[in-house]
Formats: structure tokens, sequence, C-alpha cells
């Protein structure tokens, strides 16, 4: 049996409630264990407030029971900090401290294998940022804990599987940030973590960064120059990477089933086509990690918090992807 | 009725077989006249070749009948080239020349009123300017034909409608071709042409440049310094535009109901959604003309001319589309 830990996120935004509602149904990912990693007053208070008829079980870390029926399984950090006052809604270094703490402990039932893998609510960068958390965001962070150097973000959606060449950073500068290194790291990453889907040689589609690719040097030289030696050298490396294809029509060629995963140069060059074929259920995958993690692809939605509004769909894709991944990652390492 | 003239492109790619496929069915567009510019024998031997079981009537352009079942009604240019030695899937002088010719006939059969608007099939650069051709594209052709300065180009395809501000430039000279004045050229145009799809007050939603639309400035300033006081300039003119929004979220907002047209900074900002919509029956429109021009969304298909394997559906999706813009264009018209 898989066990899955689901941090709580930032305690202030939606993830109570979305892991409320979560449970409160029957259970997406079949065959796992799911244990929340939070404060269990927090999603006693989200329940009553929603009115979810859920009940909060609190459990120890070497007593993760099976789950029972509506019922919630939470694990405390050890120094857990009274919650009591927090407002909903609102960024809070409170708030961000607990987050943070919610993150150390589930890593740590991963190293201590208390747990096998990763599902993770939103967290807020700012309460995160008042809490003294240093670092850009929650996969960075995780990587830091891990000691995990060469990481990289893909997106799972509407049958789509994209990996991130670049990502938080303005269109102008995406060109002097491609290298041909960037695109092999990110190649190789992809290649060694497709099989987590039951895949067992991947084939990976590549973005060109201009329109059409470039159309051979007519409109922009990245391609001839960065992309297609960095492809090259991939193929050598016996890594089944193609390209690089006109990013308009790669992804409709993923769903006829010519790719099995595509690299992307830009965040909207890889956003736009899962958030438009799964604007509510899309998911984020870190590769690179020693273990699985997924998370839900939205923010703490502070404005719509305890309002009762938040849609969970992403959350239960995310822990159905991370038992699906779990699956695989353990049949490859009987193999 | 609707006196639609549909060019044949150039005579060695698919434009004749996608026009013989899309007349051997019923015909997508309802109510109104296909007339074919074109060469009638270059469609004969086409239709041999295929075994496509239709006939070919050569027409007068003063006596354009309506359609009979499975015929085609053909208007050849007065100085129509021999074109019996045209091979098919080749780039040819002979047939650039003719795919112009076809374009000339057909604007000059619109301004004499013969014809209502236009449906263009796909035409190849390199065969055109080996015949002397000097522009861009279809689209500037046609601008020049038509004494046009102000002119936009916009895909509909899968529920979506998008225009876009820039098109085939490399991505790096994006943000230096983005100003104030083209973003407003390309509402106003929008703001007008809309109408034609039966909207009376239109909401356009405008697509940032960067990630999250820059999120305030974070990810890049195009948006704070020229996306922004456009809209501010064009809701003054009362024009309904919104924005800048995220580009990954902007698309399935449409879906939602939320506008009724987006502007894009970029050609693959554009052309990922519709392409991963909807691959086979997307539609490219010119905005602008004195008269309403689609087009398929494809190009010649040089690689399976002659095979039977093209597929009819964007250049039946461009004839309906024409007929309803056509339509709603001469509702208003009227009031």
């Amino acid at each position: 049996m898989i066990r899955i830990g689901i941090t709580m996120g930032d305690p202030a935004g939606i993830g109570p409630e979305i892991i409320l509602k979560t449970f409160a149904e029957p259970f997406p990912a079949g065959e796992c264990i799911p244990v929340v990693i939070g404060c269990g007053e927090i999603l006693a208070r989200t329940a009553r407030l929603l009115k979810i008829p859920v009940k909060i079980i609190p459990v120890k870390e070497n007593a993760i029971p099976e789950r029972l029926e509506n019922d919630i399984p939470v694990i405390e950090p050890e120094s857990m900090p009274d919650l009591s006052k927090i407002k909903i809604g609102q960024i809070q270094k409170q708030a961000g401290n607990a987050a943070r703490l919610f993150i150390d402990t589930a890593v740590s039932l991963i190293q201590k294998n208390h747990l096998d893998c990763l599902c993770t609510a939103p967290i807020h960068k700012e309460a995160m940022h008042l809490a003294g958390f240093k670092f850009p965001g929650h996969t960075e962070y995780l990587a830091h804990l891990t000691e995990t150097r060469e990481f990289a973000m893909m997106m799972e959606g509407g049958g789509l599987r994209v990996v991130l060449l670049t990502i938080h950073t303005a269109l102008k500068n995406i060109p002097r940030m491609m290298t041909k290194e960037l695109i092999l790291d990110k190649l190789r990453l992809t290649h060694s973590f497709i099989p987590c889907f039951g895949v067992r040689e991947p084939r990976i589609g590549v973005c060109g960064l201009n329109p059409h690719a470039g159309e051979g040097g007519l409109f922009g030289e990245e391609e001839e120059e960065i992309i297609i030696p960095a492809i090259k050298q991939a193929k050598k490396e016996g890594i089944g990477a193609e390209g690089p294809f006109s990013a308009d029509t790669i992804f409709h060629r993923m769903l006829e089933g010519d790719f099995d995963a595509i690299l992307a140069m830009y965040h909207d060059q890889a956003l736009i086509p899962i958030k438009t074929l799964a604007f509510y259920d899309g998911v984020n995958i870190t590769m690179g990690l020693p273990f699985i993690r997924t998370s839900v692809d939205h923010g703490t939605g502070f404005d719509i918090a305890g309002k009762g509004e938040a849609n969970p769909l992403s959350l239960k894709a995310a822990i159905r992807l991370a038992a699906l991944l779990e699956t695989h990652k353990k049949a490859q390492e009987r193999r």
C-alpha cells in the first residue's frame, strides 16, 4: 500500500477546504493510504464552518492506519504552534511558519520511511517570507531539504505532460536563459522520470522557441544554435528526443499519441495548452527529487478561502497521480 | 443569398482536393452560393485521379447559378494560362502565377458585386515569389489590392477567436515590436469586426506578454508600460477591452463566456490554444478588408498533394464562417 503525505499548505488558504472536500467523497487514488500533515484544529474548524461531514483522527507517525470512510488521519508537527488565532484569507507569519513545518515534517517522515510520497497543498510566498523562508518557492525548498541539485517542473493535465525549461521569467529574458546544457539537463531528467508513468521508452517532443520552430532560421536562430544541438546530444545518450517542432501543433501531436512528454521553452508555452484543456484538474509534478512529489496547480486562493467555493479537483488529481507514479516507481525498482 | 468566391490556391497543392471533397458532400454553409475561382481542368483532373464524384460547371461571372447537387461552379480568370503541365506537389512559377490570378479575379468579382465575400485555399510563398509576387503573404496582397492600411489576423476554432498583435517574428523581437498604438489599432479593428459574429457589445480580453501577465512588474514591464495604457485608452474610446490577463487562463475564460475575442501578443500565444482545441478546423480571418475574407489555416501540403489524404475540414469551416460573417455584416448594414 502506498502511503501518501498530503501537506495542508497555508492554514489561512483553501488548503484545508480542498483536503476536507477530497476526503468527504470516495477517495480518488484507490489502493493508497493518504495522511494529512497539518493542523487538526484548523481542519476541524474548517469542517464545522463549511459543514463538511468528516472526522479528524490524530495519528502517530509510526502508527499510520489504513483509511476509514470519511476519516482524515492527521499527523501534526512535533512542535505544533498555536494556530487558534489564524485568520482565514490573510497573509500571516504564523501561517507561513506552520506551512513550512508541515513540509519539514512530511519530508522527514518520507526520509524515515513512514511515508512513500508527497502531495502538497498551496503555500503563500509572502506569508512564508514573513516567517523567514528564503526560497523562491515550494519546489526549491524541497530540493534544498533533500539536497537535490537537478530538478524540473512538469505539468500534467488534459492528456498532456509538459516539462518547463524556464518558468517565472520575463519573456524578453527567455532567449538568453536558454542553453544547450539546460535543455540537456531537462531532457535527461524527463527521460529518467517518464517511466514512472509506466512508459518504458519515452518519446520526448521538444518545442521550438519561435513561430514554426524558427522556419529554418527565418524567424529566429535559437532552434539552430541551441535546441537542435541539444537534441542531437540527447539522442547520442539514448534519449528519445525529437524536434524542435512548432509549438502550435506539438500538443495536438501528443494528444494523437506521438509523444510521451513535451519539453516547452517557457511558462506560457507549457501552461496555455494545459490550462485550456484541464483548467480544474492540472497537476504540478517535481522531477528529480528522491521521492515522488505532486502538487495542486493553483495558489492559496485567499480571496475565496472559507467560503466553500474552492474546487478540490486539482488536489484529487494530484493525489491520484502521486499514487500512480509511486506504483510504477516501485515496480521499476523491483525489476 | 450570399455568394462566396473560393479561390483554388496553388494548383499543385491540396487546394483542388479539399475543394472537391467539400463540394462532394452536403454543403456546409447552408443558404449560400459557393463559386470556385480557379482552373476547371485541374479540378477535373484531380477529381478523376482521386475518384471524387463531382461535376465541374464553367460559369460566367455575371451568370452565377444557384448551386446544384455535387456540381462545382467554376469561374476562370480571363487570361487563364495553360496549366496542363503543372506537376502535383512541386514549387512552380506557373502555379504561383495562376494562384495570383485567382486572387485578382476573385477580388475584382467582389468589387464588381458579382460576389459578396472570399474564402481562400492555400498558396505557396516560394511559388508566388518565382512568379514575381512581392508580398509576404496572401493577406498583405489582399490589403494591397483593396488599398487597406489597417488589417489584422484573427484565428477562430474550438470556441475561441484570437487576434494576433504580432505574427511571423522571432520571439526575442516581440517586446520591441509592441507599442501602445499597435495594440490600440488591433483593439479598434476587433471592436468593429466582432459584430459580424452577431455580438453587439464585444468584450475583448487582452493577454499579458509575460508569465502571470507580469505579476505586477515582477516578471517584465511590458504590461505596465505598454499594454495597460493601451487598454485604458481603448476603454476611453468605448471599446470593451479588459486585461491584461495571464495568457495561461484567458482562453479557459473565453470558453466559459467571459470574452467575445482575445488579443494575443504573439503567434504561439494565439495558435497554441486554437490548434490544440481545433487542429483540423481552425479558420483564419482577415479583419479590416472591405469584404469578409476567411481562409484555411494550413498550407499547400505539397507532401500529401494528389494522394487523397488532405483533410477538408478547415475549408468547410472557413466557408461556413464566411457565410455567417457575411450574414451578420449584411444585417448590420441594413440597420
